[in-house]
């Protein structure tokens, strides 16, 4: 096998109430990549389509993971990548992940799976981090492991796969505008009332056990974000009456994806994310600002062959 | 039936990563109470041994919570509470847990059971308030429920039972000092790092996952308190030396129970717990503090007919 085509999934990270450790893993949009080895030394990017990306490997993130296990694998080959990006840079929905991610997984397999999925992590977060300024895995688990994912520690990379209920739906609204990272960050506060963080640690406990059981309401009643929400939500038009409208057409919880501006919502059912999915489309019709709204199953399989 | 004895148990709150939330039953210490029907109408304290506490039902702990279920239930009867007290108050192992637990558990035994757990920890929280002057349900929920417990939330009450492996052991050092309730939370700082505090939660939530799949080394690796103890240890003389002696001898982790003094560690086998003890024992001999050491397999029924 010389060439493989991959699909790399979008996913959601933070979950609400999981800053920086929970994400999980979207089915229904995600990246193409063709990986290819060849007899010429080095990575090489060949192709970028959907959107205008550095073809330098040094400065692509896809480029930089895969360099980072070039180095380490030391191949007798080389390797073309294509991109074929449906994820919008910046849309909150792990767009970096999915590249960073998908040139390691690909490059593994056709290398025979010298690594692992934790191995893929370290290289993947190298990539990450040229796209974030920092070394973060909370889309790169679920991207390469699949379901729900908990970033224990990333030095070392140590993450934990968390089950979930085969009924669970997401729908995600990608409003058309753009947040700097930079500016994403600046408004998080540096300390945190401890009451605030004790309310968001029962939360993830609770969340990780409501996941592990398949309750639902104790899922919905988890979904609570008492430290980030309040700050980044005011960099996203329109989020408490999309937030307010997911709610009442029956999702168990939503919440800012990432750092924004995505907004998700999860729900017990496709018929449900379905409703939720109407009623986000028809507020955001009258705002005037483009967006894209995608429903997808929890994808429990992550990057994959196609 | 008109009395019954019951054995309601110390317990151990904060584990670690889930300060005010997360706590566990023990199964080798706790309070005798003898709660008995009587025509006399009330709630009557009539004996206490082993510690100098209040007579007076509404200065008294068991007297507090059993007047708030007194009250709900407005039953045709009173009742006597005698309390065989073994765990000293202030010890950090829920000395008033107990009391509140006991006589509330016992009464709705007595009346056919017209209360669930969760009914009976809304009226022992009453009880606990008088003794740490605010509500909560850390030590309160494992004394009731047995096992690992997580407190989701107080109000509404919200408490959830985390499975937990068969081979599970606790060893706890209580050094015969006292720490003032206002003391201890006095140290404590009103805001935390972000960074920290997502650490704190990162641990829970792997401490609740490793729960489930019985994973010890998951659960040693989450077994850390980067928010409190850093702050209450430095009231506990010793502390640093006792906890690296259970490590070296094998503890998947220890920490601060409670708000101390006492001193907890868990161990895989009752082997190694009796390994720990030892080592504790060794510390402290030379100290000139009196101690008691215990060491206790995860009691998952709680308080009990006896």
């Amino acid at each position: 096998m010389n060439e493989i085509k991959i699909f790399s999934p979008a996913t959601v990270a933070n979950v609400a109430c999981g800053f920086d450790v929970l994400g999980f893993c979207l089915d229904s949009v995600g990246d193409d990549m063709v990986i290819r080895k060849t007899d010429k030394k080095g990575i090489h990017i060949t192709k970028i389509e959907g959107f205008d990306l550095p073809y330098e490997a040094e400065l692509n993130v896809a480029g930089v993971s895969a360099l980072a296990m070039y180095e380490d694998a030391k191949p007798d080959c080389g390797f073309e990548i294509e991109i074929y990006k449906n994820i919008k840079p910046g849309s909150g929905i792990g767009s970096s992940a999915a590249s960073a991610v998908g040139s390691v997984f690909g490059m593994n397999e056709l290398l025979g799976r010298p690594y692992n999925k934790t191995q893929l992590t370290e290289f993947a977060i190298k990539g990450e981090a040229i796209a974030s300024n920092c070394e973060h895995a909370d889309n790169l688990a679920p991207a390469l492991f699949g379901g729900f994912t908990l970033v224990k520690s990333i030095t070392p990379v140590q993450i934990l796969e968390i089950p979930s209920p085969d009924d669970l739906y997401a729908t995600i609204i990608h409003p058309q505008i753009e947040i700097k990272t930079s500016e994403s960050r600046a408004v998080l506060p540096k300390k945190v009332p401890l009451t605030d963080a004790i309310e968001q640690w029962a939360n993830l406990g609770s969340l990780v056990h409501a996941l592990h059981t398949s309750d639902y309401n104790l899922i919905s009643n988890s979904l609570n974000d008492v430290i980030v929400e309040p700050y980044r939500s005011q960099l996203i038009p329109h989020f408490n009456e999309v937030k307010q409208a997911a709610l009442k057409n029956g999702a168990l919880g939503a919440g800012i994806s990432g750092s924004g501006p995505s907004i998700f919502s999860l729900s017990k059912s496709s018929q449900v994310a379905l409703k939720v999915k109407d009623a986000m489309n028809k507020i955001y019709s009258k705002t005037g600002i483009k967006f894209e709204i995608h429903i997808s199953k929890i994808n429990t399989q992550g990057v994959k062959i196609i």
